[in-house]
């Protein structure tokens, strides 16, 4: 029996932008809009809102900013039920670019935060609430945070914050689902009002599980990208996890469609997946970003030189 | 903390062996035996002994066999203390082909058997084990088998049968976690004398994480292969697994060097792991064997095709 409150949240354009500069031509953000509408997905995020004053749009493709017409392009013409959403992170924003929702195409903004930053990112989440948008916290790199300093963030989140949803978010592919259960329970145990979400990175092949872990525990948004596209190893599979559900208005036909004509070929040009340096830094809660480094180094297949290199620090 | 009774089985022969019939060379069979050793994996599987009545040494390579004089060859000169297994499937093995354990190279025979054919498993592993051998039964298919059934056969098992562990098999990778923990609870339920092993496919993404579930719910025998390899979307990846588990003994590092010297050119030349169709009949409960065929043929990214082939069967 399904859950109807269970949200699906697809982040392909925005995770993977990470790989690619965010340079996803408008043609292939089309056909991803498309067959996560007639699949029947929530949401789509497409990219961040960055400012302009931060980053050069001669760098950056045009999902790092995500200005309203490039996201009318995108949508126009396209029978949708799907949402628009797009991320922001704390420090990276220029508030003044975000418009009254009634004005804008997007229906969402994520605010992207380490558990440190939790004042800067309830300020955002605030002012976008007030101009009419959905919006959510997403808590980063949860696996390294102390459990008083996540105890006090969701306090202030619960008495201070209009986001409608608080999601973890396993950035570095490291929780098992014992660790994913108490984080559910503990989120659950203090956020009275509002409901919970999970974005989980697959280093270690258990991005899924650890969703579906989430989800026997009651969170309601639930994040996935086609194929599982995204930085480094990315993320869960959106066709799994549309597999899984039984709700009866999610069909999996588009997106098998999506993934046989668009992301087999990108997979052979963008590389994302299980690879065992992702796969050590997973273990290691570590960033991926050494991992990173190594696959576009010659020492590429070099898997326990690297993780040497990591577990070699003199501890103090 | 550690469970020191929980033994790492490795198959990647045996369940390799399903992609290139058995054919693997000495060098590369002497090269994991190798690394797992040092490693400090229990067990190796290397292999199937089926009777020369049934399959031609033509067609198939000598691990479909495994002669004991084949097993010596490569363990010989080799130091350590990793013990060897060989699988027996029902009706294909000559019970007379199996000489006395301490004749013999081998130190465990496993017998491969459906629900069903749970009286041949039982008469073949009492027949081993009052040859000195340890063994087990290896429930296949058990996402499919009736719960009455398995009552039937966990208590024949218990009652009738001298193997020492008997594992649940998910050669569909079916299973979610809920199943695996509600399965792992029943066999703990009935066999109070033996212990539970888990062998998981990976077509889901979830047979590391099933692995994990069985061993929060007191499995000790867990299946891995190196690098996932095995049958379509192959095994619980044994770097995941000894990279999750926490007894001093085992070492990561000679199955990372392994993994870039041998598994990733291997990789190019046989294909496994998660590839859409097998994701498929994963989700349908399926056997892989109509993918199998897909990856075959010319059709074989038309995954929304394949998912309507076997989804458009008219009901009765």
């Amino acid at each position: 029996m399904f859950r109807e409150k269970i949200k699906v949240f697809d982040c392909t354009i925005r995770d993977g932008g990470l790989i690619n500069s965010h340079n996803f031509d408008d043609r292939f953000v089309r056909e991803v809009y498309k067959a996560l509408s007639i699949a029947g997905v929530d949401y789509m995020e497409i990219g961040y809102k960055n400012s302009k004053k931060l980053f050069s749009p001669k760098e950056f493709g045009k999902w790092k900013f995500c200005d309203d017409r490039d996201i009318e392009k995108i949508i126009e013409g396209i029978e949708s039920r799907t949402k628009i959403s797009i991320m922001v992170d704390v420090d990276r924003v220029d508030v003044e670019d975000v418009k009254p929702k009634k004005e804008s195409p997007v229906d969402m903004i994520r605010v992207a935060s380490y558990v440190k930053d939790i004042d800067k990112a309830i300020f955002l989440v605030n002012n976008f609430a007030d101009k009419g948008y959905e919006t959510t916290v997403n808590i980063m790199a949860i696996s390294r945070a102390l459990d008083n300093e996540i105890t006090e963030a969701l306090n202030q989140l619960e008495s201070e914050c209009k986001a409608n949803v608080i999601y973890i978010v396993d950035s570095f592919g490291a929780l098992y689902q014992e660790s994913t259960e108490f984080l559910v329970k503990k989120f659950k145990s203090i956020l009275k009002t509002k409901e919970i979400g999970i974005h989980a990175h697959n280093n270690q092949q258990l991005a899924f599980s650890n969703t579906i872990e989430a989800i026997i525990h009651n969170t309601n948004f639930v994040d996935g990208t086609v194929y599982g596209l995204g930085r480094a190893a990315g993320n869960c599979p959106l066709e799994l996890l549309i597999g899984f559900l039984k709700n009866p208005k999610f069909d999996i036909r588009p997106i098998l469609d999506l993934i046989s004509k668009e992301f087999i070929p990108l997979r052979e040009k963008m590389e994302w997946g299980y690879i065992i340096p992702y796969a050590i830094t997973g273990i290691l809660d570590e960033h991926p970003k050494a991992a990173m480094a190594l696959r576009n180094s010659e020492k590429k297949e070099n898997y326990r030189e690297f993780y040497e290199s990591l577990v070699g620090d003199d501890l103090d």
